[in-house]
């Protein structure tokens, strides 16, 4: 049970419901950042959102953004799972993964990204843009997850929930979809 | 030096220049979050969102908060120090130690809010807003302390920045100080 009076929404939509005003700049800052142009594609934005949601054990966002991801590509949820799982052995780039080492220390400390981690990247062709993301990503998905966490929301547990809201998501965004669509 | 090639401005203002699309909903929730209408006050959310930013030992979040808190709290620099070092012994009240526990915990992991500790700060006068705003705050500065610091940006060492800085934001709110301002 959520620790206040919350909206009966799953996840982070029942705190956004309860105080819109802090909703919209939420939803505003992640949809330009998941969804606004980028050389990132969606689908690896929403691995980089999941796999910071996985470190810090966020069920509801691991599950919600590991289905928007496996949504943008092509429904492969498996390579979702082994992104989560063990990301340097999944079927991804390698500047992908190089972008994820960035993520995960920064989900543990900002000042735990090394120059090396960077160059590294950057080696591999990740551009400042896509550094500066992956460090937000990952920063604004630990701000998600202890929202999510701190005010103990709950989480369905039927798969088919996420996968029909994440098709929702992927389709119009979450600024449109924060107070649409199934809620169970 | 930053690891990638910001604008020479400190602290979060290098990368918010660099990206002005993710700057503008990240401003405008920090504005509607510390200085929007509220029962707790821009000093005591102040307080808040430095407290979470020395948990995280962010020196350049930690110092400029601490000093927009202490313009609100009247230029009480010492309050600002002994919320930082020893909350539950700082001359503030005890509903602010209570929300304090809980932007604490937030801080660590969402998961070790308790009840309990909501049922104190309840008792303690504070309402579900209060407890919302509270957690967001915490998880807001565990998001910009990460994109402070896994970015490598350089924070100025003369408190008078700071003390200056801070007169402008506690007057014209941070959405409007971004792109303003001396910037050493």
């Amino acid at each position: 049970m959520p620790h206040i009076a919350l909206p009966d929404l799953p996840g982070i939509r029942g705190p956004m419901a309860f105080r819109p005003e802090t909703a919209r700049p939420l939803n505003d800052l992640v949809d330009v950042l998941l969804r606004g142009p980028s050389s990132l594609t969606p689908g690896e934005r929403e691995l980089i959102a999941t796999f910071v949601s996985a470190e810090n054990d966020c069920r509801y966002c691991q599950t919600i953004h590991g289905a928007v991801a496996a949504h943008h590509l092509g429904g492969n949820e498996d390579l979702v799972v082994q992104v989560k799982n063990d990301p340097q052995r999944a079927a991804i780039s390698d500047k992908l993964k190089a972008l994820l080492v960035i993520a995960g220390k920064t989900a543990e400390s900002g000042t735990l990204v090394t120059a090396a981690d960077v160059e590294r990247a950057r080696q591999l062709g990740a551009t400042d843009v896509e550094i500066h993301d992956t460090v937000l990503i990952a920063a604004v998905f630990c701000m998600c997850n202890r929202y999510v966490d701190g005010l103990a929301t709950w989480a369905p547990d039927d798969p088919a929930f996420y996968r029909q809201r994440a098709a929702l998501v992927a389709e119009n965004g979450y600024a449109a979809s924060t107070l649409t669509g199934p809620t169970t």
